[in-house]
């Protein structure tokens, strides 16, 4: 399913002494305006990283190795060629854009490490394939991702159509290079039996809204049926309509299964539970992290007050109020149903043995 | 517990030529601005009630029979005498405003019986004083559903302070005359332990935030802890924190204990049976339904598609996303631990009985 939107798009030189760039869809001001951010330089992408114009591990992922792409060219270009030590401190400064992001600083050092094969001489060739290949390799993972949730969810549905998917927050073409994570299975589905007999339910996600701003955006785009629904409704829907699968992405699964993903999954997973809707956690391999033995290890970050007291810049409550904003919750694996990976399906109850033999990326 | 800010006030005549008025807290506006709309006619009670100004379905009640009050009065006054047909037509047309409140009717009837006591005049005097009777009596029985609900929580709780309590919607002083229902119950806790012993967690309830915009109002008022939540973290704060009850009103319980309430009330309370926190729904009397068998028989009003595509005036989600909003969830009767009313505390699992005994207000 081709979306005519990317999150990020490398273009390289358009000849003459144009400078490539990495065009960056500006996730900021979404769904209200598309406007790109063209970068040109490791500053550009800084700063798209640090103001979260893009978002989205992989995305993020991506986007850092172009910076370190792109400061490769430039500094062939104008010094005729590259130390190692300038390159090793320009991924130090693009790592620090979003220090906690794992996809980050795992995605320069690949790129870095493509061009430190030969001498003291940074191979720029191999620097720029590193990053296009991280970029087309997560597209080719989330489409084998999306291709084995489609056919297993397809093979435990009934004949009833369409088929109703509860999708929490952003996991789609803005979150990663392409395709995307559990909206990606969604995507999948609607090509295997055809838009019109798809449903998604979207979650609004609050505090942050990213299921209302950018999951609808993207659902709008792709010409999939689906309702925005507030977080408090899915209860509700699973008891009035058929559900056939709750679907999400993770940010950390620890190697007994417990998943780490944006607040709200977890009570969606024990709705989903009650109903006997079935739970499915889609994870690209990289997010596992087998040094976690369980969830409880996992530190849940605690975001700044003012993403649940304002809305769209206005206070929702009284001035002073306190609230708790934890950015993440943890949903214990007998909840999961089952993983989606792009390597399969991963059913529980027991996924210990499984996720430990998958190749962490 | 005084608040300062009352939902009604009735101010009989001040003396001389100035008529009385109801003094209506203007929710609308809440929690910005304290503003007071004072209605002299029945014609200023049905905008206040038509736009919300006054809302939860005890105050609307009391809101209509005041109105009749004051239109009894007008025509007194101006012509000396009320005649039956004139305050059987202002009933009508006070009902429309809510058409479906079914306290509205039932209060604006009290009052128009108590005035018709004595042949072809009505009694004045006996519509003022069934009116303000309707007023005292809800606030007499909110208190003694806040001291039962208060005394079976206490017994119930470890020694571990603060209590923490999860509260959905708004069920305060402003959605009733006085005191409340389930915030009722957190304030006569609050009396009994200290407002320091007890925390309240704030559902937001999307989505039209009344917890947000109201309740936290309320306890801000009444200087009771408490933090702000979104609708999807009450999983993780149970996990994370020692909950020790969720509370909730109630729009309609059918004669099984399957309650109509507010949407995000069912997920609510599935997320606390996982987690074994006990709920309680708080329902005075007059709002059973015997006549309803099961949630089953409880037609569930959707809503506008603009308060979920909406916040603060502006859209959340790209422009022609479609919605669902339903404005009521059913909890089914195995999901409540016990019934909160102002004739003590009725403990599950089956409620038939019990429920059958209560007069029906």
């Amino acid at each position: 399913m081709a979306s005519g939107v990317s999150s990020l798009q490398f273009i390289p030189s358009g000849g003459g002494d144009r400078r490539p760039i990495l065009r960056v869809l500006d996730q900021s001001v979404l769904p209200h305006q598309i406007a790109y951010v063209d970068c040109s330089t490791k500053e550009d992408v800084f700063d798209v990283i640090k103001t979260m114009k893009v978002r989205g591990a992989p995305a993020i992922g991506s986007a850092g190795a172009f910076a370190l792409a792109l400061e490769a060219l430039r500094l062939q270009q104008d010094l005729g060629k590259v130390e190692h030590d300038a390159l090793l401190k320009a991924k130090s400064y693009i790592d620090s854009a979003r220090p906690t992001a794992v996809n980050l600083s795992w995605a320069t050092g690949v790129a870095l490490k493509a061009g430190l094969r030969d001498g003291a001489r940074v191979d720029v060739g191999g620097v720029v394939e590193a990053a296009e290949m991280i970029h087309k390799e997560d597209i080719i993972a989330n489409r084998k991702l999306g291709a084995y949730g489609a056919a297993h969810i397809l093979s435990r549905c009934g004949d009833e159509r369409p088929i109703r998917l509860i999708h929490h927050c952003n996991t789609g073409f803005l979150a990663t290079c392409g395709h995307g994570t559990a909206l990606g299975v969604c995507y999948s589905l609607a090509e295997e039996v055809g838009k019109e007999n798809i449903l998604v339910y979207v979650d609004e996600t609050r505090p942050r809204m990213q299921g209302a701003s950018l999951t609808c955006f993207e659902l709008q785009q792709q010409g999939v049926p689906h309702r925005l629904i507030t977080d408090g409704m899915s209860g509700h829907m699973m008891k009035s309509k058929s559900v056939d699968a709750v679907v999400f992405g993770c940010d950390r699964v620890a190697a007994n299964g417990d998943v780490a993903n944006k607040i709200g999954t977890y009570n969606l997973a024990i709705v989903a539970r009650y109903h006997r809707v079935p739970v499915y956690c889609c994870m690209p391999t990289s997010t596992l992290d087998l040094s976690c033995k369980t969830g409880a290890d996992i530190i849940i970050e605690e975001r700044d007050e003012s993403e649940v007291t304002t809305v769209n810049g206005k206070l929702i409550c009284p001035a002073g109020t306190e609230v708790c904003n934890p950015a993440f919750d943890v949903t214990p694996a007998e909840l999961i149903t089952a993983f989606i990976t792009e390597y399969g399906v991963i059913e529980g109850p027991d996924f210990t043995a499984a996720l430990q033999k998958l190749r962490h990326a």
